[in-house]
């Protein structure tokens, strides 16, 4: 593949401009009973919320097939996104007490500022956001689409905890781990919104898996952006997931190519040993030194690859779908996906 | 009101033992994803629960009106019971990150096994399965109230944290406070139990109070527990509350009728200020100080007196019920809560 022009995630994001309005308004919505200093807290913490990709997906998800209602359909629409980036929002609030990190998109986390029982209660308050502003599309099969995203995305985290450090999970644990981590939301999304469009049985299996391919791709991307990108753009150093003891795509391509696999193994086992009894210089050098020799194998190349290839299956995904603004703008952020790791 | 004969709360529940069976079993029903060493603990957090009494409210009250339909509209009761049970216990193992709590109902907690994250992930689990749960009655009413009641637990939890050592909250605070933190989870299970019944809008009505007035009682009942209470029975120090800032009926009531109230709250922001520097010897004497000369006060009659208040307008609320086996259990359980206190 050659890389193409860069693309404008701005551009990409203007046809659903309009209804990206409409679904920040909606999660600034809150109960007027809740308490006062908690509510500009909360607005603070969904105002943080990055480029708004996943409810991007669930409106243009509902628009492409051109069958909504305006009147009648959209405004369930933008409740689905709301709930969406919601139900986002919160696991990333509990990531924070979950990994104790400090930092999240380069500002304080929560967690540093409030106590660790305030930071599980805000989650908690944002999850039942989520779940009335799903409710709210007063369509059960939405709902159900929803809370079984939630089993998901909770059971995969739950894996992730206990499978830290441990070498001998494969490939396949890690794609069924950034599926529940990713893939799960952004398909939940598409999924739910052709649902809400109306959209017969094929079409929303078809958009289902366009969200559950960017999804795949998307995670990683960001996989590979821990080992490549600087402190400053990740608001945190490289490696952090290797230094976390969560094994990436990047980490198994390093591995398999390695003349000594076990010697690495070896050296990451020890520096995680001496980082529990308290010493954490040595990991951070190991790490530190496993990034740039990862940097400089074929490791990275061979994961883009592997994004690429589900970034064009999630092409595929679109090509009976009518030629559209809001099918330019979906091909269009399969180019912007894997455009960050150049 | 005179003492009546003790209520066996067995027998109370004979009329639902059939559909708590299937509550439970309905309960230990998992994904079968689920992380193996995962599931089992589950199985132990989900079993360790009490009496079912809420499960057990909406399968009376959906079987009180007499017009359920056994094999349409049964199921999705027994999914709605098992749904606010399953609520309910992923509040109390969240309470025990958020209280840092050791024991709960005499068991080690899970957060004293498990490391603390773990125990989020865990709650939230449970707040997957309860949504799911919920989603499985079909019935978008119902998962709205399911949704707004979670919004509400939730945000009393915030309430109650950031009020906490707040000697200037009234009554109505606490009011408000209980119903967030107990009623409203019994009033939905009793609305939502007579939605599904497909009651009409009186009768729901007057179940939701039922609930609602059940619930504020067994949760004063349960304060006034936490002063008489001694510490085997309770699992923990009586006083526990006050120890930890929360604020219940009887002290009000002990506040109320003292003397010298000033000095109360004098004697206690000492013995706070000195845990917060470490010494937590002198809030505990202090506490069990303050918890022996309210029980010498009539301020346990005073909190009992606003309970039975509240069991009256349970009683009324079920006044144009018909009488069947179910309603006199309803009745029965008005007498069993505060049946406790002596």
């Amino acid at each position: 593949m050659t890389v193409n022009t860069a693309v404008d995630i701005g551009k990409v994001l203007q046809p659903v401009q309009a209804g990206l309005r409409l679904v920040e308004e909606k999660m600034r919505t809150l109960e007027t009973s809740l308490f006062a200093p908690l509510a500009s807290a909360f607005i603070d913490l969904i105002g943080s919320g990055g480029k708004r990709l996943r409810p991007a997906l669930a409106l243009m998800a509902a628009e492409v097939t051109g069958g909504l209602h305006p009147t009648a359909d959209y405004p369930r629409v933008v409740s689905l996104a709301a709930s969406v980036e919601m139900l986002h929002t919160a696991t990333l609030v509990h990531d924070d007490v979950i990994d104790g990190a400090l930092l999240r998109r380069g500002a304080p986390t929560l967690n540093a500022i409030w106590n660790r029982g305030a930071t599980v209660l805000a989650g908690n308050y944002l999850f039942a956001r989520a779940a009335a502003l799903a409710a709210e599309t007063d369509n059960t099969r939405v709902i159900q689409i929803f809370s079984n995203t939630l089993e998901i995305i909770v059971d995969g985290e739950l894996h992730q905890l206990f499978a830290r450090n441990n070498y001998h999970q494969d490939k396949e644990e890690y794609y069924q781990r950034i599926y529940a981590k990713t893939a799960s939301l952004f398909c939940a999304a598409t999924e739910a919104a052709a649902v809400l469009a109306g959209s017969p049985a094929p079409v929303v299996e078809q958009l289902k898996q366009y969200g559950y391919n960017l999804g795949m791709a998307f995670q990683i991307v960001d996989d590979i952006l821990d080992f490549t990108g600087d402190a400053d753009s990740l608001g945190k150093p490289a490696g952090s997931d290797l230094r976390q003891g969560t094994l990436t795509l990047p980490f198994f391509h390093f591995i398999q190519q390695h003349p000594q696999p076990d010697q690495v193994v070896a050296r990451m086992d020890d520096a995680y040993r001496q980082a529990e009894d308290g010493d954490e210089s040595t990991l951070h050098r190991i790490v530190a030194e496993i990034v740039a020799e990862l940097r400089a194998s074929s490791a990275i190349e061979a994961a883009r690859g592997e994004a690429i290839t589900f970034l064009d299956r999630a092409r595929a995904n679109l090509a009976h779908l009518p030629d559209n603004e809001y099918k330019v703008s979906m091909l269009d952020l399969c180019d912007f996906v894997v455009q960050r790791t150049y």
